[in-house]
């Protein structure tokens, strides 16, 4: 079944652009390929998830209407190195034109995909699901929450027109935990959730008695949660409704005992920017036929 | 001195889009700030090169023109954890809605000339300078690169239209590397450079004698360029003109004696993505004020 | 305090593009004007609610960025035949040049959140809240669901990417409700909510069952939802977590019986096109000062 | 024969964009339909004329280029409720993410041609013509004028820029009818005609005299007109070359008493906003095969 | 009083564009400016008529918001070589980053506002005008005819949609002179002319009878006008409403006694695309104060 | 063989722009057009080079993907009048669309190419190569350049970004040749070559020892040069590496006395617009099939 990716036209739009970026006024070598045809194909040079090869047509496609791509591995998949993972053929002159910006954008969400699988691994039987951030490389937004997905992740908003996150400073300038929470209520659609970051007991409290959809929990200890989260389910269960509330943990070091110790301590999500700002690129290749 | 970024209307249209994908169709936090001022300035959480910084105050204006930016460090200049790096005021919905995608750029940006300035060190006093390569985040060329001048290194070409570097499947498209350097310096604009990735001796030794500007000379041993590099020198001072040629190392493991000894072999560069492909984002964070 | 509209950087983008449509190669009429300043003022010429004016100096500012504005009544508030709405001043051209987009978008704006407001007023007291549709004039999605938001209504999704909405079409592609709930959930943002349009009880049954967040509850009748409501609310409490659900009625004719016959059901919303649909543009007058 | 779009480039770019509108990020409920291939069809759900169909395909094929659209009604043709009017198969992800753009662009422009026709229909052997104005939706100028084609409208001027209109403030700013008429007519393209709104009788004769190509008579009475029509016409005869002058009403109530009373007057046209302004979207679903 | 041009958002945008053009990356001689204010000014070093000063203060703009701008000469003013036209002042890397694709502009245009001069001045005194064509530099419409009326020509349609010009395949396809000129009539705004281009006296005819606003009559001699001009004004005279006829020469040669002798048949313009297709720049240079 | 465009993404919208320049709101003579089918060719009208053909097919995709292009000519081919250059079919609507402007980008590039190719063979047999200037019309510099290579010539840097030169106001500002240099090569790509703009003997002499990679030799007599070359190669030999530099004169009458004058004193390029400045169009000619 795999993790799917929508081509919106925005999408295929930045695709146009990126290799613009690549080729500027024309690629200066294309001269010595005039008139070929060629074929290639990826290979993973390390171990890892693969992630970013539906994206290789679409950027073909721009120069060469013609070419074609056959995938020999499933987006998410992992995969080992000296493994083939997708055969192509077109215009030798699209082929190189592409090669450097389609294997950018593979390398950097296989290295994505390839860091949350670990950190998800981590959280196996748990219950408990590893969640990204905003913390993403601009303009890659959706690929990179896409790549979180292809390692086993769950994204978190999209952008802050999706959901509500309330902070300190807005606590601070709208008067309160319930004022803001109030504020943002009323005018948000009514299918966005609002989730209020707290750094305290009392403001967690005060953010399910306002009717958080859901609670950031940042930088509190395992220990502290044990002791919070059931008052806080309890709270929750108490609202009109009985809605339940959301409660994430931010802040956590993405290392094997700390997340065991936050998955035991009731919460629904571990959200963290680890595999977009500590990873590395996973190394790919493009290699033509003989 | 310092470094510096050429603000073009490209990148400004750049910063645009990049706001634009994270506030989407509204930030939903919004109404919880109205008509709120704010002040803020940003910190380094851990130690590093700090870039970026210049690209706040035109992200900032986009949504008020009003706000202000104070910087307190020069890009490229060394940051410890806790220091204080700049200063902001304006709106408080746009303090909020700029946060993350200057961050965000600020964060990699800096995370990259940290890591290009701990190699440059490697290569101090050997005459050798760190070059970087085309593996650079799509969308990011331009200031992945300025990135990399932070740090010390030097920009390698900026795409496939500002120098023609023929690789292993050119010379074979084109019927070897005489060919090849032919049809493309027939072509090019008279300032680029032609440059021959070579994978052999002989390739390498073809590449100088036929006009090559530049060698790259990949996964080479140090041993063998040891042996090569003069040879190559030689050959370039009996063109046409005693024309020199550039000669650069790469797929060299980033590591302290690897680099000392390619900086030992005559080389004038080293080319490296490493900077980009595993670098950490640099830990940075904004804070308002009380 | 009035209801606030997020000015992001691609509103602006599209204000200029609608100035560009009626502008096109340039005014014409604009060699009558060289050089002169000129004062105006709008004014209502029918009873309603008032809606873009704050669009107005955006646009004039493209094109006499020292052009002011002085907004005389609020966004969302009642206004009378021959209530002066606003002052402003520029070069004449540019008022001349603005005028016609500026009104257009106004009067269209200002239509929807009138006849909002009339269906919002026969729900008062009734706790049920009138919701919009993705039924909005292509390329006014954003600025028709302000209307409706100072019109008294509540939005619904703005797009299909900030919440799942499964229609029939979608549980017969799926395999039912359960698969397409699932399916959907899998791969969605956590804050993402998933809602099903049932058009019999069964489905509504199902979706609830199926862990919806809410359910539309398609051309339902008054009797019919009566009975239903109950039923899903004990559905939901039974649900892990004891997860509410939100129920809303469509297919509602707009018409104060029938309003009243719905808002009795315990539902908790009705969404209607209506506003959108059934409109007719707010009369507005630019008028010059002598 | 039918009333034809032309489908400029910059006509397609507002399509891609206005699916971006609706799709944002991505369709959320996409992974329910993975690998579906469906079928469907529009049928009417009120009668009036149909009007946008043409667009479907182009929107389809931005996400499935393979998609099929039959169109089974012309353009701007009267249509019944129950009315099959176009058939469409593709991918089923395709088919759902442009249901909503392509049905409310129909919807929107089939409401204006059957405004319009409804008008139209009542000025029928008199020899007016029924226009329309710069009152259109920001964004949809081009779509809706072609609306009022396929209602049997005529449309006016497209822009500030294919034909000068001098209004009061024209005359105020420049000194008077004769002096606005000679600087626009010093300065714009020879084929574009000059137009004078007149308030007065004395408006009128002035403009026909400074040579005006039409007079748009704004809220005049039809017992004035009767008077003041033939005496334009004299005056235009007398004019250099005896050149001809366009007479237009405006201000005219969309009423068929109204309607027949400035039909005999003499005027060559009434132009008015109101299908534009005053219509209801027609009623059009799409139905997916079962 | 001077030519006027409108500064719309599209051709700012595209003076953004232009820029990008020749900035790229990004100007690589900015470091040796950094830091610096310059003043500068503008000289003609060739006699002509100066074009185009007027865009150098928004590209400026571009770059530095606060550098600025003294014309010194009017838009289509005569200069002599060595007068000062503009001065300006800003910030030396502005200066330079702007100054080729502002006197690029100010070349082109200054050498068509003169080339035209040279042409309108052998018509002086006759009556008749220089209209220019759409053989116009792509991207450039608008300003190469805004440097025709700096040059005292007039402008003929701006392109395919302001007027109808129906030329020997449009009457081959449509079925003759009449089809064609109803079809156009049938769909085109009232306000658009429509102009058949006639090769035989006969098509002339026909156009006149037809209804044609006006008549290019392309490639006649004068000798061939003489006679067929008035025989075509009595035809239009005896049109309904004795609405008169444009009429047009095109294909004269650009030579004084060719224009003479065609001013004299009795046409109204003669169209030509001399001015854009066959001048030279006018020589401009920008010089920085010592 | 032949010459090479890089069509690469941006030029193709760059071409759909062009086309909706002249499109505007659609072709208001479309209607004459409805459903047929056409059939046209090129001619030559007078003797030259061609260029600009490749576009036609391109273009032509935007409004008619099935419409076919067959090029008869090779791009930089010479032409004599009456020459049919390429044929064509497709839709009569999409034909007549695009006539303009592709015609009018190829009458102005084959223009460009003509006049090159004139000066090109005054140096035949030189060993010196004509290269052009940044002196091209806005939008079209990568295609103009490419008709400067059609014509024979070469094409120096292609904006401020590929190559950088530094000019008398960039050695004021800098402090001296010195300064200036060691700032650009400081920053800049290795691969970037500095070139200084000398209007003295010491300003050469001195760009040569500061390392320039060239020189532009500013309106040097031909007897000033013969003294002056031998010189600065001389120095150049004494550079580090022996690098040599690339001697380049411009400021030279386009006239055969001149170029021979200038070929003769050892320099390696003479560079000048007058290709692009002085150059008419092209006349070419689209015949519609009978």
């Amino acid at each position: 079944m795999g993790v799917s990716l929508d081509l919106t036209p925005q999408l295929r739009a930045q695709l146009q652009g990126w290799l613009a970026e690549d080729l500027g006024r024309g690629d200066l070598s294309a001269p010595a390929l005039q008139g070929c045809a060629g074929r290639a194909h990826w290979i993973a040079k390390a171990e890892g998830r693969f992630c970013g090869g539906v994206l290789l047509e679409p950027l073909l496609h721009q120069l060469d209407p013609r070419a074609q791509v056959r995938l020999l591995v499933a987006e998410g998949a992992p995969v080992m190195p000296g493994q083939r993972l997708l055969e192509l053929e077109g215009s030798a002159a699209a082929l190189v034109a592409v090669e450097r910006t389609a294997l950018n954008l593979a390398m950097r969400l296989s290295g994505i995909a390839t860091a949350t699988a670990v950190l998800v691994a981590e959280l196996a039987g748990t219950g408990v699901q590893l969640a990204d951030t905003r913390k993403t490389t601009p303009g890659l937004r959706v690929l990179e929450k896409y790549a979180v997905r292809c390692g086993g992740g769950v994204n978190h908003r999209m952008g802050l027109d999706d959901a509500a996150m309330l902070k300190e400073n807005h606590l601070a300038w709208a008067g309160g935990v319930r004022a803001a929470v109030a504020a943002v209520q009323a005018s948000a659609p009514w299918p966005a959730r609002v989730i209020v970051e707290a750094e305290t007991e009392q403001q967690a409290c005060e953010a399910v008695d306002a009717g958080a959809d859901g609670v950031l929990l940042d930088e509190f200890s395992p220990e502290a949660l044990l002791a919070l989260v059931p008052q806080l389910r309890q709270r929750a269960a108490s609202r009109v409704g009985a809605a339940p509330v959301v409660l994430e943990a931010s802040g956590v070091q993405p290392e094997p005992e700390q997340l065991a110790a936050y998955a035991a301590t009731g919460i629904d999500l571990i959200s963290t920017s680890a595999p977009v700002t500590r990873s590395r690129w996973l190394d790919l290749s493009m290699r033509f036929a003989g």
